[in-house]
């Protein structure tokens, strides 16, 4: 590919994009379009609904809405979308300043390098091909590695101080979330399960006599999970939400072992009550470790079985094989602009399509699991796509090639530096342009929200029914973080190789800063709060591109003959795996469990305020099983839990039995918020 | 190596063995050899010393010593030699079984097909090569392989069912070994660590600010780590131990996090006072993390490097280099039976020289590590020296070749199966010859104590001095358990490769069986009590030998072109490692915490008996840091600790500032012990 053809596709998309947001601008006026894009708002009815006159002004492109985002503060956000979202936001605040000091060490230190690499008379540059900016144009032996080696070195360095920070900074965030926020039920209580069954005594006299004769001073109630459907109405109850006292006595009984056999009496500390999986609630302790183990191997035969259909469909997009695929558009193919924008394209669009039927089987995946809340399944399901996303998207399409020829790799540990430094600057080209279509495009998309500004289209002007615009989405974090993590991965394996894709990642990251912040204010409302678990995950996957950046150099100074760059890549690896195991002892348990100092002084602060009483009071109906529609709606304020959608995907890999029970009941809520509708609307 | 040259050795060893327990029969009858056989029972005072007079029947060897190792019940070795020892026996006991059921299967199954395993004429059996009653012997894509492959399936499937239940019954002698000992202070103490300092408040202070604040109804008192020396004596104080009312609050204490920071107010449960590891209370808490990554690289750098002077020293020791090394003994090497002592029992010899260097060191490592209890270093050396036995016994021999070939294989873990296959069963002889040699041999050495022996001899009748001979050792868990693992590692490995190893070394755990047995109850005295922590350790070994059982056999097959037999083993692997995988959920957290339901019980039996005033106060000079001859000699009945070593080379690797400090308060307790031994014989 030539320097031109990049800025081919870059005008493309610069194009496009300015095209959407324009587009989003002007489409977000209309009121029709208000339930797609301030669905939050809706829901919190924060949001006046504007009497729908016609002005000119509605027509018109503006850059509001940025500005809006833009001055928005972190408090602001944290109030009305929770710590997940701020520490959401803080990635990409980290990936912005991170990748400007990578941009300006590379573009400006080592491109020239790369440029001058080796002696040859220069084209004119747009007519340059894309590989002389990269690695591949340094002859071997050469002494301008060493600009190589400390670009390294400033990108490490920078890196992990600014990880460290951020860090701190989320660590500190998330204490100040946990002491600041009004007294969560789910700290009060926890989750008992398989229970020991007695033949002389009901399964309630059990737990009481249990927990009255061993945490006696601090025990104050308990209610039964009941497994409701049509046959087995208030039976097989397999576990219990046990309240304590004070939140201390709970922190201690979750985390203390019960019973000498370690199978029974098992405790963890309660969701909070949006966030239970109630229908996992009703699995068997004893099979969990068996269900993460089934879909961990299935994830993995998924994770490579995926190759096979990705990789023939990307050999069949190859310029050749389409020409003998299809002879009558053979015209048109022989023309350089359709050529360069099938060959820059259509791979991507292909992966990137294939790509949309993984969150929902990941997420089935991490319902069978058997997480006790829904943050916990989402962040299982995260975790799955990043290692999806990182294998099938970075992986399989540098290691190209027969199918079979990039499993060899991995079978052979000691060699992969060297060959991925063969094949990742192969395919600089490649992710510069994924980065500009499925970075940039995706970015577009999620703000358009095309799928819901569709189908509103549909249910609201063709099929004139009302009801299900009432529906507001959660933030999919499990599809999102990982395209983020992906694109910092790229970033740091490429930043030293072909730093040409550095200015278009930080164009991604600056769009995607402002773009979340709109969509986390205006369209989606939280569901639950997961406190800023996603962090440790985030840190680990930057870790390890830091890693894979530093092996792949490796690798690249093997090659190239510089030992004494190998030497120093060698202790920069080291260093960076010691501040990775630091940081781990450092604040990994803040984001696992709650200290004793924290929640002793919050138990002090109730009880001296004399709220205590009321938490008590309170925490008897928290955990409601009763129909939604009665149950947690009571919570003053907050947007009935049904009307959040993960999202429609999701919502179909719902264990089929939950589906089945809360059919009926949901109805009944929604007939009701109609009529509640239409009284307002008239 | 022919059938006859292992009758050869078999006989050699069978001899040796007879006349080194004959003259061990002798040698204990001797009075002046009473303080190496009798150790244990000496310092007890429990063993009556006879007079010195002599009879004749001191010099006739017999058979009692056997007839009572063997009578004694577990119940009487649990109580004079710990828990620790009957789960070191309980290792010989599984053995026993497993072993009798797989020579069952394998000689009268496995053997015979072996043997006619292709169609050719079979020498007489003397003269027939040992190859004939391998695998190798069988032809490809033969149907005789089923007979593998359900031999296979019976070994793994008794081996976990005898397991299962060896933890199953090694957890309830813990939980009762917990619950029916005698309160243990080190239940009621917290060890917190890595306080932080204040400037306007005494260490002291904080410390009994913060608990009496968090902690407050169930704190007692605390006593602050002093670190002493000529220049720094009562200073540096990094932490403390924490004394609590009941163990309950010790537990939860130590469980739950205490600060938001986890790198501060870091608790554990204390050791039992004579199992802290005083001079590793002074490492600061921040340094223990960097501590571990740098001993586990040290000990892999090791293990590695180790290979290098073994592999040449073994290739120096074949026949034909050693005659062109030593021309003179040219004549004595050509004969066959010196022949073939030197090459069926030189390397082994070799090899077992060299592994005696090898567990100072990883007990030093282990030190430096950061333990803060005896146990706990102890348990970490023998990790290490297990897997360095693993690796260098098995993993080296068997892939012998250039060293550098050797770590080739690891690169590439995909042909690992095919490459053991193949390399394994040609190392069959001499692994049957390390079983009679480092085995057997091992045994009449340790029945023997050889080294004690010959110190003895020389201090008593040449020097004759008596002072040291009042030390007794404490058993060296660390070597014996990898030793024994090992041989089970051989025992399944080489089960239906080579079953002729398996009367070997059923006949090396029966002996052993009741070599230690003797040994735990005459010669050792346990210095500080494990709580049968070793089994995890032992079941896991147990486990991944039956795993590397399966995956060598898988090799097997692919070689033989059987792929039903691979397909077969493939679901037994799958089992297995599902088999270990509940073992861990059902059980391994028995052995690291205690249960609620447990401490509590055991609290509310001494509040009720009134003993629990008595426990408090003992618990305030329980643990002593005043010298030991004063300190802990005071809990009557006991061997002062001093005087317990763990073994010679373990004690050269004392810190050196504990050993300065020590000296001299251990030379005065010295004095004192001496002129009491000299008031005594007097």
């Amino acid at each position: 590919m030539e320097f031109s053809a990049l800025l081919t596709s870059a005008g493309i998309n610069i194009a496009v994009c300015v095209l959407f947001l324009s587009l989003y601008s002007v489409l977000r006026k209309q009121p029709h379009n208000f339930s797609v894009y301030f669905g939050r708002r809706l829901a919190e009815e924060k949001f006046q609904r504007q009497d729908d006159y016609f002005s000119f002004e509605r027509l018109l492109p503006t850059a509001g809405w940025i500005v809006k985002a833009y001055w928005c503060t972190e408090e602001e956000i944290r109030q009305v979308a929770g710590l997940d979202s701020v520490v959401f936001l803080r990635l990409f605040i980290f990936s912005i300043r991170i990748f400007s000091i990578t941009s300006l060490v590379c573009i400006f230190g080592v491109l020239p390098v790369n440029y001058h690499g080796k002696e040859m008379t220069h084209n004119h540059i747009p007519a340059e091909s894309l590989n002389v900016f990269t690695i591949a144009n340094i002859i071997e032996e050469s002494r301008k590695l060493w600009v190589h080696c400390i670009a390294l070195y400033i990108i490490t360095i920078s890196a992990c101080i600014l990880l460290y920070n951020e860090y701190k900074y989320i660590s500190r965030k998330r204490l100040a979330h946990i002491t600041g926020s009004p007294p969560n039920p789910g700290h009060f209580t926890v989750l008992v399960r398989s229970i020991p069954k007695s033949d002389n005594e009901l399964l309630d006299d059990t737990i009481r006599n249990f927990f009255v004769n061993y945490h006696g001073s601090s025990y104050l109630s308990h209610q039964m999970i009941l497994r409701k459907g049509h046959f087995q109405r208030f039976v097989n109850c397999p576990g219990a939400l046990v309240f304590f006292k004070t939140r201390y006595a709970a922190v201690v009984a979750s985390q203390v072992l019960q019973s000498s056999n370690p199978m029974l009496w098992v405790t963890d500390l309660a969701p909070e009550p949006r966030d239970v999986y109630w229908s996992n609630l009703w699995i068997p302790y004893r099979q969990i470790w068996l269900r993460k183990l089934a879909t961990l191997a299935a994830s993995v035969v998924f994770m490579f079985v995926f190759i096979i259909p990705v990789a023939f469909v990307q050999s069949m997009m190859q310029l050749e094989q389409l020409k003998k695929m299809f002879p009558s558009f053979r015209g048109i193919l022989n023309k350089s602009f359709f050529a360069r924008v099938v060959t820059g394209y259509l791979p991507s669009v292909v992966l990137l399509l294939s790509l949309y039927t993984v969150p929902p089987l990941m997420m089935l995946f991490s319902s069978i699991e058997g997480s006790i809340s829904r943050s916990g399944r989402k962040r299982s399901a995260c975790l799955k796509i990043l290692f999806f996303t990182v294998w099938n998207v970075f992986f399989v399409n540098v290691l190209s090639g027969s199918v079979l020829n990039q499993l060899n790799v991995f079978t052979r540990p000691k060699d992969m530096p060297t060959m991925l430094a063969e094949l990742v600057p192969k395919q600089a080209t490649f992710f510069i342009t994924y980065v500009l279509t499925s970075g940039w495009a995706s970015l577009c998309s999620e703000i358009l929200q095309v799928y819901n500004l569709v189908y509103n289209f549909f249910s609201k002007c063709i099929c004139c029914c009302q009801q299900n615009t009432e529906y507001v989405y959660s933030f999919p974090y499990h599809t999102e973080v990982p395209k983020v993590l992906l694109f910092n991965l790229l970033g740091f394996t490429f930043a030293i190789m072909a730093p040409l894709i550095l200015p278009f990642l930080l164009v991604y990251f600056c769009l995607g800063y402002l773009v979340y912040r709109n969509q986390i204010l205006n369209v989606y409302y939280p569901k639950y709060e997961m406190g800023g678990k996603l962090w440790p995950i985030m840190h680990n996957t930057i870790v390890f591109s830091l890693v894979l950046m530093q092996v792949i150099a490796l690798g690249i100074f093997t090659i190239k003959h510089s030992p004494v760059a190998t030497g120093f890549t060698i202790l920069l690896l080291v260093g960076t795996v010691l501040f990775n195991e630091y940081c781990r002892h450092r604040f990994s348990r803040i984001f696992e469990a709650y200290s004793a100092q924290d929640v002793i002084e919050l138990d002090r602060d109730d009880e001296q305020s004399g709220r205590m009483q009321e938490i008590h009071q309170h925490l008897q109906d928290a955990y409601s099983q009763t129909p939604p529609g009665e149950g947690s709606s009571r919570s003053g304020g907050q947007v009935p839990i049904e009307l959040i959608l993960e999202d429609p995907a999701q919502e179909a890999s719902e264990s089929s039995q939950e589906l089945c029970d809360t059919v009926q009941e949901v109805s009944e809520a929604h007939e009701h918020i109609i009529e509640e509708g239409k009284a307002h609307s008239v």
